[in-house]
């Protein structure tokens, strides 16, 4: 038996990144060998005497897992900012520390929410190399338009939860002529008036207010779906949202495929409710075909979920992955350790 | 005969904007009925006695169109920002007034020009609609971050072309991170270092630079086109501007497809020279195929010509082309009118 800790690693964090655990002369490191979502049964079998574990999201972080490592486990690290994958009271009770990823994605993902902003309101998914296949008019393929103009001269961003992304989001749209920002928190939290005061002042709009689910809807141009996932969002954009939105808004959601009532959100686009839509999540991704009903709504552009996916922010994750594991299995500070207690 | 004047309006311009001219009682408003590009032919024939003429991009503008009016033409509105199509010199020499529809489509194009820089560097095209026929790994779609990230701190926008709608894609891209501006002008033209010192400082970036096309080239992360069309530009994208870019580097054309070598381009992103396109102008639009090498290279997003394509601006742009036009004929002052004798 070797002294070396063991750590699973579940996917090549590639040549960035890799060395920071390879080069460790203190590890034994076992990486998942294929260019594929990590098979359940290896990691079970080659997790036993594993003292950390890197993991994307697309493993499933339970009992049965922290079984199979047995007692050495000290920590898990996950390369997302999301951890619904991760049985939290389980890693809690059996004192097994827990890295995630935030703030490294923020502006990535910020930048691809404003991407499907434009995308949906410009008609992107029914214009992509349809030349010459359509007849020039003056009003084809118009819709809303994302900047201000001088007839439609108040924008309004609506976001249904308010964090990091959620507010790199906002800095955005300024300059667009947005001056109005409504968002949606957990109803377990209080409203904070002051905090609202500053961050209004932060960002230089004239209005910045926490609002009700319906009044979001009604009064937002665009709305931003930036919430965890979990049960406690599932379906928050359903039917009577969407019904309460305005003909000319879209929808964007780079959060969780879960946050959305998929089915509601294509009736929506087919009779009009909304004016389009920009999906980079989809509930049950990857399962997405062309028959997905979300893919075939017009004016909803569904992309797979790359949110994240620049190569800067990707390494930035995966290093901050690697370091996580680092401080965990060597009883430092992580850099960015989940309080899984609370 | 009528003691109307006559008018001859190459599109239908809707509800909202045909009431200025079928209203206006001194006025025989002849349109063309289809639903297409009108009609040489037709226009011809329907020019004759006419005292103006309001136009598209369509349609040719020259000394048999004005002939075929006769000396009773007073004005040619034109619903576009670009001139192109026009001799300016026959209209100058005759007298003839020529209105155009800037500044009310600079937002819209703005807009489309940052969802087109975003789109060539997200992977855009190769992502929409593609799950799940991919293999998620961590780096898989990944391009460059059109936001500053902590390793690659800079961002250098350079135009080509510092007009109004560049200025206005300037200000949405600041909250992106750039800090850095360089553009080209008109070499006929003498630089203004105190004019780029006031917009360095109105935008708020740190550089605000005229440079050659070979340092702009060298310099940018983004590089959008937004000059004129015509002879002076002609291909000023060409294979020596595009070897010369950053490998990482995006190039957006929202302007007019001349001043871009299309067979260029695609070699150069065939062969990685830069990184992606964003393109909504194509010479010889709309003749732009399934078999066009641009619609056929990598991380090329196309477009067909959608700049101005919102509801709000080309109804912007329908009436002020009609009150242009109503200005000419009555001798009276055009909202928008160009001095053709320049």
């Amino acid at each position: 038996m070797s002294n070396k800790l063991k750590v699973v690693v579940t996917r090549d964090l590639g040549p960035d990144v890799m060395p920071l655990l390879l080069n460790n002369k203190e590890l034994d490191v076992v990486v998942w060998p294929h260019n594929s979502v990590c098979d359940r049964k290896w990691l079970l079998e080659n997790a036993a005497g594993a003292s950390g574990i890197l993991v994307m999201l697309s493993e499933k972080l339970d009992a049965e897992l922290f079984d199979a490592a047995g007692p050495s486990l000290r920590v898990v690290s996950t390369m997302s900012v999301g951890y619904e994958h991760a049985d939290l009271k389980e890693l809690s009770s059996r004192g097994i520390r827990f890295g995630y990823t935030p703030d490294v994605l923020t502006d990535a993902v910020a930048d691809l929410s404003i991407m499907l902003a434009l995308m949906a309101g410009r008609n992107t998914k029914e214009t992509l190399d349809i030349w010459p296949n359509f007849v020039w008019s003056p009003y084809v393929w118009c819709g809303p338009q994302l900047s201000a103009t001088p007839t439609s001269p108040k924008r309004t961003a609506g976001f249904i939860g308010f964090g990091r992304i959620a507010q790199a989001t906002l800095a955005r749209l300024i300059p667009f002529g947005f001056q109005h920002c409504l968002y949606t928190a957990n109803p377990a939290t209080a409203p904070d008036h002051a905090a609202d005061a500053a961050l209004a002042a932060k960002y230089g709009v004239r209005e910045l207010r926490r609002v009700p689910l319906d009044e979001l809807a009604r009064e937002s141009d665009v709305v931003f779906v930036l919430a965890p996932g979990g049960a406690a969002t599932y379906h928050i954009v359903d039917e009577k949202f969407l019904r309460g939105m305005k003909k000319s808004a879209v929808l964007v959601n780079t959060a969780r495929g879960t946050l959305v009532d998929s089915d509601a959100l294509a009736k929506a686009l087919h009779e009009g409710w909304l004016y389009g839509a920009g999906i980079d999540v989809v509930e049950g991704e990857p399962k997405v075909g062309a028959d997905h009903p979300l893919v075939k709504a017009p004016r909803c552009v569904v992309l797979p979920h790359i949110g994240s996916a620049t190569t800067d922010t990707r390494i930035g994750m995966a290093t901050l992955a690697a370091n996580n594991l680092l401080g965990g299995l060597f009883g430092k500070e992580m850099p960015a350790e989940l309080n899984t207690s609370r």
